[in-house]
């Protein structure tokens, strides 16, 4: 048996970070043995590169406005990534659908976390999407990323409850520390080699 | 106020009728406050006849094939259900859509069971579809009934995790001691008022 290789996370972002910070935080008190190498906003001026900022990491804006199609933009993503020697891309809060130009270049490494039990509320405003409808349990979702929206393979689920009184707020709160925990759990699992990179030639 | 009504069921049945035991059971042991006043299947033969019947409660088969179209067979439940004065309507493992002529004749007051979180998996072999599409968290719904696929506003719901190593029927019997519990839970919570007819006026 060897060692698996460190786990050096590229994490990608596009607003507040707040699971971004709760991966910061489990590295800092080493619960999690990676190393953050780079965090890259495709918005300026967010919250989240001030996290990383804060924790002396990289941080980088490159906007999508900025390039011809999402292929350009992945590209440009990908070559932030290599520079930084990344091994595992993590999406903490990422609104962009990735490219094969990403996807081929992380196969399998790549993995992101929804705010709801999928398959159930893909897509945007999940936990909206969750209170409207009117479930019971609600929860998150971290999963291998693939073209389709919310569509991977499945890596791990936490189950929250919606209590009567939930108003989108509460429910938001209680997803989000769930999801925190969550995320953290697997990259805990991928660096110690229990979470392989995903292959369809399984 | 006034206390709720005696909570007289129906039960609509297609198949093995673990579920009607469950209530059957709890009836049995004054953990349920309600009395089963008859049991229709639209299958002949099936084993949730014979559980009818082993505890008393009035068992009758009527087949749908015998009927020119769906309003017809359900104008036959509804006579069945009324003549033996049921309050409210139990489908546990029905396998027939309902239309208006049961609809309207018990107005939210017909529930049903579904092995999954809804809106996650709905329609037939929910376990196996979960098993395939590969969560990690599935479970079981309780919720009206209206003229969809499981798509009636849910009233309860109960997590079951997938265990790494579970097939179709290790999963499926967690499912259905969770639906068992759930279930009796609902109907509990219907006999002491906390749940009511759901009124689409609300």
């Amino acid at each position: 048996m060897t060692a698996p290789p460190p786990l050096d996370l590229g994490v990608l972002v596009s607003g507040t970070g707040s699971n971004l910070q709760a991966i910061l935080d489990a590295v800092a008190t080493g619960a999690l043995s990676a190393r953050v190498k780079i965090v890259i906003s495709n918005r300026p001026g967010v919250p989240a590169l001030e996290r990383a900022r804060a924790a002396g990491v990289p941080a980088l804006c490159i906007p999508h406005q900025g390039f011809p199609n999402r292929e350009a933009f992945d590209r440009a993503l990908v070559a932030a990534l290599r520079e930084a020697e990344v091994s595992w891309v993590v999406l903490a809060g990422f609104m962009r659908l990735l490219t094969p130009e990403i996807l081929d270049a992380y196969p399998g490494r790549i993995i992101n976390i929804h705010p709801a039990l999928l398959p159930s509320f893909p897509g945007l405003e999940a936990a909206r999407q969750a209170l409207e409808y009117g479930v019971k349990i609600t929860g998150c979702t971290v999963h291998f990323v693939d073209r389709g929206v919310d569509s991977g393979k499945i890596i791990a689920q936490r189950a929250v409850a919606v209590e009567p009184r939930d108003v989108l707020a509460t429910l938001s709160a209680r997803i989000h520390r769930a999801e925190h925990e969550l995320f953290v759990s697997v990259l805990r699992d991928i660096a110690a080699g229990q979470i392989t990179p995903f292959s369809t030639e399984a």
